[in-house]
């Protein structure tokens, strides 16, 4: 069988088991993902020694330090996953809620259903923890999954995986509900989103060139985002203490983050007073600011504070890493036009005292998530209360910002008649 | 200028239109669609000149009759379009409204807030009306539009956006908010559809073929349905004089329309009894009968009903005409699993008295729009109270189903804090 054969094989039974697993009920569900939480507990020493063929492997291949530590899984880390799937067992099963369902002057009811998407394809790399996330939430939603892990993961995946499919059967659902490729052939992640009759949307989990390739090449919509372009607007009548805090917090709590913000823009009636601070503080912490010409001139006052000119590129980049670019802006129109033009719509936020600029901040920046007064860094699935996250979403269609159950179902019209039709 | 710079430049304006309309005042934008409604209302003789121009075009080059009485513009037509533009601006304005502000235990409020899509574009054939509905839902929505309407209603079309364009600068907007492409070249279509730095998603309203090509050629998430077969199954539960009434309702209402039945699935525990009565009516209405084995010895049976052995094929067929094609199925879950197997994912309903199969049903038919007891016909945007309608759409992400307002618009999250900064 050829991979081609083998990836329509898979696809027809993942939409045939995805109508199977639309209706199922929550209390089967849930017991599935107990059932392979027990599972994986039984099996940890197995799982980790398939993970020990992963690590040798990768370490022959000598693959960087920080993806080999993405890839390692110790006891600690099997006792999370454990845990994320009694977690997700807990959550409200988005299902079958049915909202609006008004009478029509025909007398017909209308109203809309809760329902999953169908069949989700999850391509992903490195952490093998992401296999049993994406079953779990997709099961909880009610649909089938595909999962192409990464190569260097693949025996830690399959026996997750296989784990996962015990749960399924133990609970007696369709275990083509979840199935991973069971090959390392990259033609396989190619062959997976150009099958828009099997798979309804594909996530991709990764780095920017993964994600990039996918949503280029697919055929299948893509729920992704690609940049992490965020920044921070210091408004004139901005609170000076919460400005500072916030700023340091949103750039230097953790680098590598997507709602770190990369870009800082200050209002020229105030730089002169706050950025001194903000500039000796991130000095502390060694982080590179790359600031417009008004910018430098302060910055270059403040010891041990490393300094360049931003450059036109600067204002779109995503440095995940111990650099900031800084811009002082005439006032709020510019700021949001600046985020308009040059952010990646993730996150924004400004930082006000006055109610009607936050208000237009928050109603004209187009941007997945717009804050006011608040860290970047709280856009999260969890500190938003999804529950769970399977990824954040700078699309504007279908789901916006932190993807949690919700993001994974949709919606249908239901008419409820008696009778009813139409003159 | 060559095409592809034109569209450019249409685009290019149409974003930057998009975010000064994003923020308007619902007052505003209802002000623009009122002074368009009268701008039309004392142009109508121009109006009519012009849709002149285009009617003795389309005889010239000896367009279809349905063609040409579609594109026809008289003063009841042209009356008709104003009352349109007037009842748009009395509908709510969905932009803005925050949903599901929760406090969350770090402080933070979380919630999601509707805002419009940014730029739509929408690709229609012959119906001049088209320009207007299209122009008015999306300003309504607050989204810029870039309009392309079919060569064969050009003039129509032209001087129909000029109103419309008059009424945003009376009503002091951004006219770029609504542009109508100005050439008849087919490569424009294919242009838009290439443009997704500039347009965030693509209507086509149109024939199959329009659709088609649209959706296969687009790099643009497209708001679309193909085809309408939709279904009713009569379940032994039925109410037979409910089952008789819905069928001939959904069948002969209108032949042409895509929420019309297609197909009638028959539990076998009733067929005969059910069955003489609906093709007696049909063949009242001279209904053509494709059926299977078991329908068609009993519909021989019927005096001047026209019938033939339904093929494979006849089980996907969108007739849009005087034509059924009906099957007899063993139970529930066969009509379920013919629906989805067969069907486009349209309307379907149930004709049915047993509440746990009505449910059933309910919850386990993957289409846009499925119903309990009432005739398919109901599926549209004015009878579920959308209060205007852009299209149907069969997508299973975004939105689904009847489109209006609501489906031009997405949600981003909004976040208030004051001075919150994660730990």
């Amino acid at each position: 069988m050829n991979l081609e054969e083998y990836l329509n094989r898979v696809g027809k039974s993942a939409r045939t088991a995805s109508y199977n697993i639309s209706t199922a009920n929550t209390g089967q569900k849930n017991s599935a993902l107990l059932a392979a939480a027990e599972e994986i507990e039984n099996n940890i020493p197995l799982i980790l020694d398939e993970n020990q063929k992963d690590l040798v492997f990768a370490e022959e291949k000598q693959l960087a330090t920080a993806l080999i530590d993405r890839l390692a899984l110790n006891k600690s880390r099997v006792l999370s996953i454990i845990e994320s799937l009694r977690h997700v067992a807990l959550l409200d099963d988005p299902v079958g809620s049915i909202e609006q369902l008004n009478a029509r002057p025909s007398g017909i009811q209308v109203g809309k259903m809760r329902v999953p998407i169908g069949v989700i394809g999850i391509i992903y790399e490195s952490r093998p923890n992401v296999t049993i996330e994406a079953a779990s939430l997709c099961l909880k939603s009610g649909n089938a999954a595909i999962l192409r892990g990464g190569s260097e993961a693949f025996h830690s995946n399959q026996v997750l995986s296989k784990c996962f499919q015990r749960g399924l059967e133990l609970a007696d659902l369709d275990t083509s509900c979840v199935q991973i490729i069971n090959t390392t052939d990259r033609g396989a992640v190619n062959a997976m989103i150009n099958l828009p009759e099997y798979i309804d949307v594909i996530i991709p989990r990764g780095g920017k060139g993964l994600i990039e390739a996918i949503s280029t090449g697919s055929r299948i919509p893509v729920i992704k985002h690609l940049d992490g372009v965020c920044h921070v607007f210091i408004d004139k009548d901005a609170d000076f203490q919460q400005a500072i805090d916030i700023t340091i917090n949103a750039k230097t709590q953790r680098y590598g983050t997507c709602n770190t913000i990369e870009t800082l823009l200050v209002s020229e009636a105030i730089y002169e007073q706050v950025l001194p601070s903000i500039f000796q503080r991130l000095a502390e912490k060694s982080v590179h600011i790359k600031a417009c010409e008004k910018a430098i001139s302060l910055a270059s006052t403040i010891t041990d504070l490393k300094t360049s000119p931003a450059t036109e590129d600067d204002w779109s980049t995503e440095y995940l890493a111990p650099v900031l670019s800084v811009k002082v802006v005439p006032d709020l129109s510019s700021a949001i036009q600046h985020i308009n033009q040059y952010g990646s719509g993730h996150t924004d936020a400004i930082i006000t005292k006055d109610h009607q600029k936050a208000m237009k901040f928050l109603r004209a920046v187009d941007s997945s998530s717009v804050m006011i007064n608040a860290s970047t860094r709280f856009a999260d699935g969890f500190e938003y209360g999804l529950g769970a996250e399977i990824g954040i979403s700078t699309n504007k269609l279908h789901t916006r910002g932190p993807v949690g159950l919700e993001g994974l179902t949709t919606q249908k019209y239901v008419v409820l008649g008696d009778g009813h039709i139409r003159e």
